[in-house]
């Protein structure tokens, strides 16, 4: 059941629906998602800091980071498969495991929050897109603060 | 002159122009590069498990996996800019800053190669899938040969 339960978190979160099992390891499983949250970071910093005033606002720069952030956000979760919660260092917490539902609506909630990014970059407006930024820093912060440790 | 040819990598390689000065520290480009090398090669190795027929050949798997080795194969480059040759462990060479014309077509001949791959994915013809894998196995190898400590 908790198998079953995991599968579909990968099965239904994966825009890609690539599924787990393509991960001859778990440890690459592990590396796989950190590797995609580490890039969504990277990208969604740079339009942070634009938002935050520290780097000029330049639109092609803004929609190019923000469709990298969409990309990534469709990555992490067939990476979060039965038997991923160990294998290599990880901060996932076991509740990913155990309360697959809540983890898949957080997930879902974060590519939604990051579509809508998606389209305010492209539509150039500056105040909203404060205001879509800072959606998907709570999306990101809601299942870090369930599903990840400090 | 260095750090100048160092930029032309970056601006001219990247599809998604987007300059290593947005790598806050260089272990970040570091990581980065690590990240995208890391993801492209287990997409890429589940298309090589289908050419070797260890894995059952799924169309829309197939061209799901080479979409993402494309998307990776653009971001790695702005994360070779100037300074990145230190700064966390890396094995990339220092050929790379010395180098950069070498370096830059190298890494064009991937992005070209993996363009033929998805071209190929999405044309359906499995013999045709295997000499277009074959050729991007050769542009990456080509490149780490030169490029990469072993």
């Amino acid at each position: 059941m908790k198998a079953l339960n995991a599968l579909a978190i990968c099965t239904m979160l994966a825009a890609p629906s690539i599924a787990s099992a393509q991960f001859t390891k778990p440890e690459f499983a592990i590396k796989y998602r950190q590797s995609t949250m580490f890039i969504q970071g990277q990208h969604f910093g740079r339009i942070g800091a634009v938002v935050k005033g520290t780097r000029p606002y330049n639109q092609d720069e803004v929609v190019q980071n923000a469709m990298i952030v969409e990309e990534m956000s469709k990555l992490h979760w067939p990476a979060f498969g039965p038997g991923t919660d160990q294998g290599a260092p990880t901060r996932a917490l076991p509740a990913i495991w155990k309360e697959p539902d809540k983890f898949q609506a957080a997930g879902k909630r974060l590519q939604e929050e990051v579509q809508k990014l998606v389209a305010t970059a492209k539509g150039g407006d500056q105040g909203q897109l404060k205001a879509a930024f800072g959606a998907v820093g709570q999306a990101c912060d809601g299942c870090h603060e369930d599903y990840r440790k400090d």
